[in-house]
């Protein structure tokens, strides 16, 4: 028996911020001070290091809902299946839905329950829910349905991860030219005369010193009446901790599925900041003392940014669909998805194509 | 094997907010025009229906996470286990954090985070994740760590339920006085020696007609500068599908237990509607031609409302700790969770003592 991604669908808004944008932002020190840098200083250090030339926004009239909707329908068309005989809809995000210009999430009903209801599933064992996970919500969604497959609950399960994180940018924080908004979606099936699929799968919640590295924060105006709360994290830290832990939990993973890691032919990380994603796989290698193979790592963030949750199945339907120049995903070859963010939560996948 | 409730915590917040507490309040329609009858008649009518005669209110300084976490902590110290010993820490809850006099939901970091942070759990394979699912998301975590145990990622779970209602209410709607704060909590453990425990459960969502039938709407004050949305629902609505569906769901998972109806000793309802507990209740027997047994159904809307996905947790640690009167558990009694609620989603546990 293999548990296997028979469809792929993911939806990048067309709305494109460029770095530009962010010309005449008035970014300032956590502290509310200036930061003694011109827009273009501070615009061109942030793209040497994140690798982000620009992102995407949703359009005004869509929330996170509307973008999970979207690459649901084109993940259900890939796999060629009725939407009847899904099992589970399980979506990973964060913030709800927040409508343009609001400020408050909204998360009744969940927004498994929207999409169900915007794709027209009748069928009431089709159970939808949704999973607070920080960026890897996704990889763990895919994880819960691998357990309900296993345990003999479910057969064929959508996992979706949907984020709009441009409606909790804080414009005055250089961090928010960071955030992105996206959607990517994956139909998993039991395949009974099949093998490969899911292979090993391993996850890790860091919380005693690290729940708050990424937190919900005030602006860093000093001078505003703003009270409210926006997406803030303490980069260095967060950097820190994934150097150090990202590493081994994606060799325990690897380690787990029994596969060598010259077996491995790519390594679909989570798109938050292209030094970092670098780092930690020159590290996992080195566990291993070798050096990082070339083309192992398949990029978007300079021109989609981190979109959290929607950024590894995005990632992977654009390889799929042919659309990332020079990476291809073949049968029998063994890939990795990692993750790292908010919890702080870890969890990698290994999938044999 | 068995998959057993090995102990059992709840925090009842001492803030009681009487229906007298609501004299003052200005009720409106869903259109915004004044109801014809005083507040006295309003809240008595109310209380003839819903059955609720006060409800508990979280102090201001507290969150949703901080009741999480002191209902945690006591089924811990129920377990008599070491935390560092918990696979997950699954915590279903709907709206996230919301501080008092702020509108904003805090759902990053996830409210398993910040429990398992405040327990002083170090492990990270102890992996903290949130679950939206409506009020049936307590049962729905449970059903999760069933799901995780038999297919051997977890053997020991913690599931809490916790919720602040008071934070989304509007004033000016009656079904304001409804809703109610609190957090119960259960540890669940593989018990390789034992029979009993997990046998069946059921899950449905119904989406495509119902997903809206409980939202987060606009006040119903039309003077109001007010853009603030709050927990909103057709009452009438969400009756008549409770009546039509859970009765049934009950049925097909008591069925599948293996049980017999008479077996049953009692049922643990989320406490939504007095009397719509009681009509789910009577048509549930009526599906096996019978009158419901006295004593069956305990309940504690009267005075702690309706407190989502914690009322089931509370309500079975109030039994178990003897604190109901006239209702009792025992060695080897069956028993059931049902619930019903936002998305629309539906669940039932058969369990056995």
């Amino acid at each position: 028996m293999a548990i296997k991604i028979t469809g792929v669908g993911s939806y990048v808004p067309s709305n494109i911020q460029k770095n530009s944008d962010f010309n005449e932002h008035e970014f300032l020190n956590n502290d509310g001070s200036s930061i003694k840098q011109n827009n273009d200083v501070i615009i061109e250090k942030f793209k040497a290091i994140t690798g982000i030339e620009e992102r995407r926004y949703a359009e005004e009239h869509h929330t996170t809902s509307d973008l999970a909707f979207f690459a649901a329908e084109k993940a259900i068309a890939d796999a060629n299946i009725d939407p009847e005989t899904l099992d589970y809809i399980i979506v990973g995000h964060n913030y709800g839905d927040i409508k343009h210009n609001s400020k408050q999430s909204d998360t009744v009903p969940s927004i498994g329950s929207r999409v169900k209801q915007r794709l027209g599933i009748k069928n009431p064992k089709c159970v939808a829910y949704d999973l607070l996970f920080g960026c890897p919500g996704w990889n763990e969604g895919v994880i819960h349905a691998t357990s309900f497959i296993k345990s003999g609950i479910a057969k064929k399960c959508m996992i979706i991860g949907a984020e709009a994180l441009s409606r909790v940018v804080d414009k005055h924080d250089r961090d928010s030219m960071i955030y992105s908004d996206g959607a990517g979606a994956i139909v998993l099936e039991e395949k009974t005369d099949e093998d490969g699929g899911i292979i090993a799968h391993e996850t890790a919640t860091h919380a005693l010193d690290e729940a708050e590295f990424i937190y919900f924060g005030e602006t860093y105006s000093p001078e505003t009446a703003d009270q409210n709360r926006y997406i803030k994290m303490y980069g260095r830290k967060v950097y820190e901790f994934a150097l150090s832990k990202v590493p081994l939990a994606m060799k325990s993973c690897l380690d787990n599925s029994g596969y060598d890691i010259k077996d491995l032919k790519k390594i679909l990380i989570h798109q938050a900041n292209e030094k970092m994603d670098e780092a930690i796989v020159q590290r996992f290698y080195k566990l291993y003392d070798m050096e990082v193979p070339e083309n192992i790592m398949p990029m978007t963030i300079s021109n989609l940014g981190n979109s959290s949750v929607a950024t590894i199945p995005t990632l992977l339907d654009l390889i799929l669909k042919g659309k990332l120049e020079g990476h291809s995903i073949n049968k029998g070859d063994v890939i990795m998805f990692a993750s790292v963010g908010a919890g702080m939560n870890i969890n990698a996948i290994v999938y044999k194509y």
